[in-house]
């Protein structure tokens, strides 16, 4: 009998490396966690990586590896496959593509995290059977990936789909982690939202959002959006600010590429509907007729399977025959 | 001996038809313009480009064309080389691919005029040997095209690269053809220069610019350049603003790609370094850093030949062997 034939996704993060077995139509067989050892700049990761799926491996006589497929938390040169810097991990011009390959014995293809997870929406999330998607991640940071003519588009130096660096507030706007100022990363980021937010409680201190910050002693954005449904003013005027400026940074990439979709990703696009329905309204003042038109916006569908979906679909484009 | 394999590359305009032989290094042989027909809304155009072409054909008895490309003022289906809309032209879901393959006897590969331009820039000018290219045009319009990794990125209605309408000035700003407000080519066309310096100049009515106005009874970008030249402050403001804009459009464009090269051609860029030393200067502060450092900004190499070279080149990738 033939062997079965998988995929081995991985996605890389400061604390947890997920991993998964999938197979060629995108489907997840079995998915663990192992924790990310940071000791020693993150020189152990790799063979902890390949212990741990020969381990679970062994459980399946029957399957077989074809190709593996990692993202990093990093700007990556995809042709050789290395990190060319991981500040989390402590990675800088790290042959990660070569270090795995000798590590499992199969290809192994390197790129992104913010790509991986938009190449898993992309092969079998809600940008599936789309020719050109745009992923917009909205978690502690803003990330992004394109693909454009269904390949992934990586950029002269790896930085291609750094969306949340996008200037939306050109003069006066907050200072980003990046250096600059005035990113949708400083806006619509759950750090951005949460900013904001105490902003507002502090012009607005009889209003229900303030009044829940001072019972809890803390604020996350998914208090914003519930304090939004229950019609709290000072909540929709923030809302108002991200949906805004996000909806804005949509036109601008569907200006640039109209594609078939703008997909929502991360923590903060689990408000759903709340967020995306005055954000497509912002999209369509500022978008393109035509964008406005043949572009929609949607939320993403796998969570936190994307990265080792999309992980698991790149490497069977490039070595799945 | 055997003939020589040329492409026919093809320009349409509001005005004039370019057309012009190309061989496979992407030279052009000879090149020559018709009128273009407007009569009973453009349906005589096709058959004129064929028996213009025929007839040129017959002074080379030792050429034959391969393939033609062809651009057109419109949002085209690439995939069925129909012309969705060509308002200056006449055109509405006109199948130009068919139509001209039929009347030349050659594979034909139609686009977007834009787009043909870039392909050109991308080919043989300034974006020859790059992975990832952004074209902005600034002539009465603003366009663009966009080439990711190596192919041109039409987007799900041919929207794609329409980087004229990408929303600078979120509030308040000034009505575009599109219908829209704020949009770059309100600012950065040649039509939008004028427009501000006019403002500018009714601000300072002892300006070089506003005596210059005097003089002449009316004022062009190029006059705009040339008082900047000769350090005239009003001159200056106004160029400070186009750059800002123009700088922060490209720094939207470099933040989703991050190309090898943003590439500027039209009738506005002839500027040169006056306008692009700016430009580039904006670019830096509101570009992603890992973007600023490797994206570079430059001027068009091939003027009005792009469209032709461009559309040849397309031809040439399409069906040359």
């Amino acid at each position: 009998m033939e062997k079965q034939e998988w995929l081995l996704g991985i996605d890389l993060g400061g604390t947890t490396v997920k991993l998964a077995f999938v197979n060629k139509e995108g489907t997840i067989v079995e998915k663990w966690e192992i924790p990310t050892n940071l000791v020693d700049n993150g020189i152990h990761i790799v063979s902890e990586i390949a212990s741990s799926v020969k381990e679970k491996m062994g459980k399946w006589p029957k399957a077989a590896l074809v190709a593996a497929g990692m993202g990093a938390p990093g700007p990556v040169d995809f042709e050789t496959g290395s990190i060319y810097v991981a500040v989390n991990i402590g990675w800088r011009n790290y042959p990660l593509k070569s270090r795995l390959e000798r590590e499992l014995g199969i290809p192994v293809v390197v790129d992104n995290d913010a790509n991986m997870a938009s190449y898993g929406e992309f092969w079998k999330g809600t940008g599936e059977g789309t020719n050109d998607l745009v992923c917009i991640t909205l978690g502690t940071g803003v990330g992004g990936g394109i693909i454009a003519n269904q390949e992934l588009v990586h950029g002269v130096s790896g930085a291609g789909g750094e969306l949340g660096h996008i200037t939306v507030i050109p003069e006066g706007g907050a200072s980003c982690n990046c250096g600059k100022t005035g990113c949708i990363e400083t806006i619509a980021s759950a750090t951005g939202i949460v900013r904001l937010t105490l902003e507002e409680i502090n012009k607005k201190p009889e209003s229900l959002i303030a009044n829940r910050y001072r019972d809890q002693g803390l604020i996350t954005s998914k208090d914003l959006f519930e304090c939004v449904e229950e019609h709290d003013e000072a909540s929709a005027a923030v809302l108002d600010k991200v949906a805004k400026y996000l909806g804005l940074t949509a036109a601008h990439v569907g200006n640039c590429l109209n594609p078939d979709k703008i997909v929502f990703g991360g923590g903060v696009s689990r408000a759903g509907e709340v967020l995306l329905s005055p954000v497509r309204a912002y999209f369509q003042q500022y978008a393109f007729p035509r964008v406005a038109e043949s572009t929609s916006l949607e939320c993403a569908s796998l969570g936190n399977d994307a990265g080792v979906i999309g992980a698991a679909g790149l490497a069977y484009k490039q070595y799945g025959n």
